[in-house]
């Protein structure tokens, strides 16, 4: 079993990983935190931190939790060895990691993260893969510690599940900034919405999307979608969005009556 | 207080306004069910059904649950007199149902309902209208029975919170279609996003979703969107729309790094 975790990065996977890890009783030997100005979330977790590279001290796993752009630049930062070395990345292949050490591999948790709110990594799926038996079997030891989810995965399963995630949470999101708008700007609470937002997401969970489409779309109710469309006239970019839905909706869920 | 309620209609708004009141110990008097197949749901509650316009008897209440384009016929379909009349609608106004009593309103709960899914009712927000003072006092009491989110609201805000809800919950629903297709089609479980899901609504309702957006588009992230529009070639739909909002997130989100 993997004792010896350093994490690098300071963002909210590293800070969720770190806690979850501490929570584990693995505390992690170093985490390097490269902006200063981060530290204090982990400073309160007692982690020790590191601020220069060449402070980074050997270690059995080191976890690259950084932006897809700068995995590349924090491997090359790591002490030569043969350590193992993943990324958290949902779009990148592993074998970007594979000039850095011959254990490589990825440790892909499925969530939005924000430093603020709890999360139950229990529950997060953990997409992992290794270069080879030995480093995937390592991390499937440590990964089923973290999450009751864990799946091992290629890449391609990986980008397509980050592209999943994209639409059920960032385009997702986007569209739930258009409602806000929309309400406050006219003095009504985007709380209303809140059970039917709830909702939306149980019954699709529960049932399955594609069978419990509903609203004036589906129904291709002209009067109401015109009526809507005429409340947009002067929102040109969220009335293009609504007519795209709208029209992918007809096309793909209305059943003409006979 | 409102004792005698007659239900007009038999789909899931019926079927949960009903249930909630026989929940609350106020049995509706009749539920008028036109289509004998869909009367089963009701008389497991016991309630007295109806299948002909003529066996409407007199209520105190009449509830017109049915489609909006159906509204004015069920209407006609009631005895003549004074009762109270509402529809369910979201986007009709109150005047439509002038013609037919000098009491007329409007009660609509912001939901979406299916007749396999519990809903508790005392969370749903329920707006409603009342034609005069003395209306809109009796719809108020009896909403308070149902539901702790009662608001008085005007045809334009129920309008507002239509086309809200469209974007958060039917437009929603048709971006977890779209992830969903794409993971099944590749083997891959869409239950994998449910944690993300959850968090992505959990999130939204407690900071603003204008101030959690996150993913590619919001990082102008090119080589990930153009990886993602990639996995989507043979997907023009869906990929338009992608597209889209991928576009309507960098111009409304992204601020370019100095």
């Amino acid at each position: 079993m993997i004792k010896n975790i350093t994490i690098i990065g300071a963002g909210n996977v590293a800070f969720h990983l770190c806690k979850a890890f501490v929570e584990l009783g693995i505390e992690p030997k170093q985490v390097f935190v490269r902006n200063r100005s981060k530290s204090l979330p982990f400073a309160k977790m007692g982690v020790e931190l590191v601020h220069n590279a060449a402070e980074i001290g050997n270690s059995e796993l080191f976890i690259l939790a950084v932006n897809d752009d700068s995995i590349a630049d924090a491997a090359a930062l790591l002490p030569a060895g043969d350590a193992l070395v993943v990324h958290t990345s949902g779009s990148m292949p592993c074998e970007m990691l594979k000039d850095f050490s011959p254990n490589y591999g990825v440790f892909y948790p499925l969530q939005t993260f924000s430093l603020e709110r709890e999360v139950d990594f229990k529950v997060i799926p953990l997409f992992i893969e290794g270069a080879n038996p030995a480093t995937e079997n390592k991390l499937k030891e440590l990964a089923d510690l973290l999450s009751d989810s864990v799946i091992v995965s290629t890449n391609l399963d990986r980008r397509l599940l980050h592209l999943g995630a994209v639409y059920v949470s960032n385009f997702s999101n986007a569209l739930f900034g258009i409602a806000h708008q929309i309400l406050e700007e006219n003095a009504l609470s985007f709380q209303h919405l809140v059970p039917l937002m709830r909702e939306t997401v149980e019954k699709a969970i529960v049932k399955n999307p594609l069978a419990v489409q509903t609203g004036p779309a589906r129904r291709n109710d002209k009067e109401t979608i015109a009526a809507q469309l005429n409340l947009l006239k002067n929102r040109p970019e969220e009335k293009e969005i609504y007519e795209m839905l709208t029209n992918y909706i007809i096309n793909k869920y209305h059943t003409p009556k006979k």
